[in-house]
């Protein structure tokens, strides 16, 4: 099969087998502030397992550039993880499914100016992928102690463009 | 006394009494990702009181323009409420000191870009109040049942400028 990997838009729909998209889609829950302001409820599923505890912490990753070699994936068996752009720029969200404990074909998806992603507990997904600058996230994820890291090289990688 | 109110550029220090500033300021606490992406770790002090759970939200408001007349503070008594910016755009802070359970003479703060806030358990602030478009923030605070809103309408507004 072959190893490269398109990237895809971003949505929901296709994104939910692995997490949730964090947007201002449809229709707002409610209006707020005398009708100024949308409120999108509760777009994430925060999933912390063990002694951990959810935090808000800052990312600053070095921008990549595609086509990407695509070598290793991870995921955090303990706890989801939301990564929050704090710029309009784009990034690539790499994902695969579990198949036996092992990640199968990885997906990636391009987002949109104003969508953020949440990984469910225990998915498997590439490294934070800013393609510009400034590569600054706020990430909500599971601080505490515990082995909530598993990473999976590709005997061979993926390129994903 | 003046009813004027001028910003000022917003950081973790003058901001401290108020909540934190959720920024990459300073030295990472770890790099992560091959030395690719620094980590700047539990950077807002997460508090939700009684059956209340944190919960990620998008709010999307309409652009302000200073001078800005504030009319109104409001503060969340169960829980912490964090808004981090889904655009490098930015932003007015405004926050109160509590005084005998009304707010006192507000300050105005103005982010910088990859800047985020959380206004700490019954912090006195003002709306979500951007300065552009997109008004797009993902938001970290507290979902479910209670009486979390406070309002404080001023006898005579201030002119944040």
């Amino acid at each position: 099969m072959s190893r490269v990997v398109r990237t895809e838009p971003l949505t929901a729909q296709a994104f939910a087998l692995f997490g949730d998209v964090i947007e201002a889609a449809g229709a707002p829950a409610r209006m707020i502030n005398r009708g100024n302001c949308g409120r999108f409820d509760d777009l994430a599923r925060l999933d912390f397992a063990g002694e951990g505890r959810p935090g808000i912490s800052v990312f600053k990753a070095k921008p990549y550039a595609l086509p990407l070699t695509l070598e290793m994936v991870e995921r955090h068996p303990l706890g989801s993880q939301a990564f929050l752009p704090l710029s309009a720029e784009p990034f690539l969200v790499v994902v695969a499914p579990d198949e036996g404990a092992k990640p199968g074909r990885p997906r990636a998806f391009l987002t949109a100016p104003g969508q953020g992603v949440n990984y469910h507990r225990g998915t498997w997904h590439g490294v934070l992928t800013p393609l510009s600058g400034p590569g600054l996230f706020a990430v909500v994820d599971r601080l505490g102690d515990g082995d909530n890291l598993e990473e999976h090289w590709f005997e061979t990688p993926y390129i994903v463009e």
